[in-house]
């Protein structure tokens, strides 16, 4: 079938069909002109309304590492302390701060759409999860490995890292050069007809 | 910066700096076989617990094609009508059935981490959007362009065409070759510095 894209085998190969979740890593660091990369390339990925609420936080220092793996689920700990990177991917729920200037054809939107904060959580958690999606492909597009989580506890992770109380995490993610033996075997993925209808 | 990645430049062309919203298409069809090629593709792309939430309906007859249509908003009527394809992205909030079969070393996940339907629906909301997200980056890998929308009638699109009351719509995406000035000029995106913070 993968003849049917116009997106060439390898790199087909290099973001989907030989990319895996990694649980360990080499010691090589990435920095942050990767992370730029990254990012430079997936901002471009659509979001309702441009609204574009994902937040990164780069989590390099080793006191805040300590802090983000006492949140984290017991089998997640390790891999996390020991990631050459971790980000932080949440959820900006005052992203409609920005409209104006993001869409700005529709001056109204911040508010006729997005003037109750429930709303605006329902936006920003659907798009911004969009953008981790879009952001796990980036990664992979830099030739690094993630390894994404989200087995930790979330009110202490939005407590520790964001304390404005506007951001919801939705994703840990470990980056890095995926070490020998770093994943298990491939889980099995439901076929076509069991995903796919028509109507 | 897009040398700093492994992905080749044409690639990231194809998915992210020349892809775009499209808002009208050509004629020509998008077949079946496309659509599998797409899906053969992204199926890889991670989820939680290997959960897979997402499900996609095709919308190929005309008499569903109506029956959406009448759901959308006003400003995406004219364009769901004319998409050469339209898929209804939906979560599944009942995918924890398929646990054990997906993530069969811990066949515990289906009650311990799924057993209540809160909880299986943040899960499945989440992830189901991670795959729209995939989906989306899929359908520009086939050299289509995608046209996702959220502006609809949620509850009257689940209950017209998921009827169990276990699926929640996250996305139509219309999906064609793009027409001659199919899109509208490109929105500004966040600078880095704005969306990505060390710790």
């Amino acid at each position: 079938m993968s003849d049917v894209l116009a997106l060439d085998p390898a790199a087909q190969d290099l973001l989907f069909r030989e990319a895996r979740t990694a649980n360990a890593f080499t010691d090589e660091p990435v920095s942050d002109e990767q992370v730029q990369a990254i990012y430079d390339l997936v901002k471009y990925a659509p979001t309702s309304m441009n609204q574009q609420p994902l937040r990164i936080v780069l989590v390099r220092s080793a006191e805040a590492r300590e802090r983000l793996v006492a949140h984290m689920a017991d089998g997640n700990k390790e891999k996390t302390a020991k990631a050459p990177l971790v980000a932080i991917l949440a959820a900006d729920h005052e992203f409609h701060e920005e409209l104006p200037r993001l869409f700005p054809h529709f001056p109204q939107a911040k508010d006729l759409f997005f003037g109750e904060r429930p709303v605006r959580e329902g936006s920003s958690s659907f798009n911004a999860a969009l953008q981790v999606g879009y952001f796990i492909i980036g990664v992979r597009a830099a030739g690094l490995a993630a390894g994404p989580m989200t087995g930790y506890d979330a009110a202490g992770i939005n407590k520790e890292f964001f304390a404005d109380g506007d951001h919801s995490v939705l994703a840990v993610v470990n980056i890095g050069r995926p070490a020998e033996n770093a994943w298990f075997p491939r889980g099995p993925r439901l076929e076509y007809d069991e995903v796919v209808t028509s109507v």
